[in-house]
């Protein structure tokens, strides 16, 4: 196969650098691909794609990146396969994309695995109470013995919300811990899809009631935006630990901060309404909270571009993908994502 | 069955309240067991045990009760069972006790269970460097972003010393994980067993000199007290986590104390030298360790009693019990721990 030309279509250096690392170029010498990353040494101002892609037989897009249009893709007549850098596909490809014959894919796989560790992470981090008794700050001192806010796994109830790639991980890595239930409330998962994963089927409102620790792990759907509010959150049991790992806009954020002020129930969010968190927002202040700088899908970062040189490749040896988006897939995307 | 009659030998009215539940109770129902717990509303004062045992059926310790020796045992003759609510049996049995017929058992397993969901926790917490980037107090602010110093764990090598109970069930817990390797320093356990296990069999000190996350699993044996000493330490990687859920007496003290105190490694602890650990403990006074309260265990510790219940039943309608030591089985251990 002759040699495949690449660009990477990102104007910000810092995602350059943090994608196109040592195992991406052992990939792309394996496969016999040139990757061009034009921010690679220094940002770039309102960068001309369109001039410059002539020549690429494949465009690797992330945050940031221009969206491919059927127009934008005009100027790209050799390309027949986007690979995005990241997550959902639908900040970087619109309908009119599948108006062209290129194929779509995405590193979404990778990180929907490391977002699945950051929530069995918090599912733990909540059962155990550590932040109670835990030294975690020099010149703490323990809380010695603190037993009582320690919960056994084996009799809680995980409730999650959303079944998609992070859900399917985590139910896999919680299965060993042996949780005393785990209810799921999804409208495209069928109650017996989910007994053969270990779950138990459940309305939003009867996972809010019963889960110990409840995690956000829904698609944003015109339906889900701002979907948990302060009836919702009433319905939570006392104690219970809400848990956002996915997207900020779930939930709405006053009705959130006042749940959490009142005491009643705690948090561990990695995803805000503005990032970074201002310095002085009111979730600085609460004592019952573990917040994370929206890196919940960054363990898997060295992966995502590698694993986007494996989809090329298999591409153009005329297999198939593994984590392709179809026009069909897109579609059922777009209708629930807020754009 | 005619009702059986079992008494808790423990002075501590905080260890009675902790073990006897309601979950126990229901079982003792069930099974026809007529528990007495004499400290349930107060501690004893030198209670007089041989004075109380002769009508038991059975014999329940935990932390702090008399040896069952062969002479305290002449005071309970128709007492063929011990059951010891705590982890191993060394404390509360000795040689003599294996001259007479009773049988001895022991939750265990059910702690080693909950041991290793700690050493996940851990695990999971050294991997994404969680105390040096999120809020875990009230008006800490995050640093945003701060991915640096979070690793993937496909590229991790998890080492563990020891392959009993705790290291099988951390196991099981890091499979769905895919942890790069795991190495494992074993004297009992075969390079096939390990690798059936998912983990490769290793000296200790390889195991110390490739770990990036490294976990006190072993028993105290008179060839591993203080094992760990300046040297051991050295052979860590820079940034390594060194996690100790296990045994204090594994390591000595100051040159794990003068290591970390280097900044070259960083730790997570749950046992210490002296327990509770003192406030003017200089390890209060490092910024680089995780420490809990010994409480490693205590996640499954309401099942603790209702388990040696269980295991009561199975004895008295004369089925194998799933963790009796045996003679053969306590030699081996006491050979290995240090009295």
């Amino acid at each position: 196969m002759s040699e495949k030309k690449i660009l990477f279509v990102t104007a910000a250096k810092n995602l350059a650098r943090m994608f196109w690392n040592a195992e991406g170029e052992r990939k792309a010498k394996q496969y016999g691909f040139n990757v061009v990353v034009p921010a690679f040494d220094a940002d770039l101002t309102n960068p001309d794609w369109t001039s410059q892609l002539a020549d690429y037989d494949a465009i690797i897009t992330t945050w940031g990146s221009p969206v491919c249009t059927e127009e934008f893709l005009k100027s790209a007549p050799k390309a027949k396969v986007i690979g995005h850098c990241a997550g959902s596909v639908a900040a970087v490809v619109d309908e009119s994309t599948y108006n062209t014959d290129v194929h779509v894919t995405t590193s979404n796989p990778v990180m929907a695995e490391a977002v699945a560790e950051w929530s069995l992470m918090a599912t733990i981090l909540a059962q155990r109470n550590l932040t109670k008794y835990a030294m975690l700050r020099k010149n703490e001192r323990m809380n010695w013995p603190e037993t009582g806010n320690m919960h056994d796994i084996k009799k809680m109830t995980i409730g999650i919300w959303g079944m998609g790639d992070t859900t399917r991980h985590l139910l896999k890595m919680l299965a060993p811990l042996r949780p005393g239930r785990i209810l799921i409330a999804s409208n495209h998962s069928s109650a017996e899809d989910l007994a053969a994963l270990g779950a138990e089927k459940a309305t939003l409102e009867e996972v809010l009631a019963q889960a110990d620790v409840f995690h956000c792990l829904v698609g944003v759907s015109k339906e889900n935006y701002h979907r948990l509010g302060e009836k919702e959150f009433a319905l939570l049991k006392d104690g219970a630990t809400f848990v956002n790992g996915g997207r900020a806009r779930l939930a709405q954020e006053e009705p959130l901060l006042k749940v959490l002020q009142s005491g009643r129930i705690s948090a561990i969010l990695d995803v805000f309404y503005q990032e970074p968190l201002p310095d002085d927002s009111p979730f600085y202040q609460l004592d019952n909270v573990i917040l994370t700088p929206h890196n919940a899908g960054y363990t898997g970062r060295d992966r995502f571009l590698p694993f986007l040189l494996d989809e090329f490749n298999r591409f153009f040896h005329g297999e198939p993908m593994q984590s392709e988006i179809t026009k069909k897939r897109f579609l059922t995307m777009t209708n629930e994502r807020l754009r």
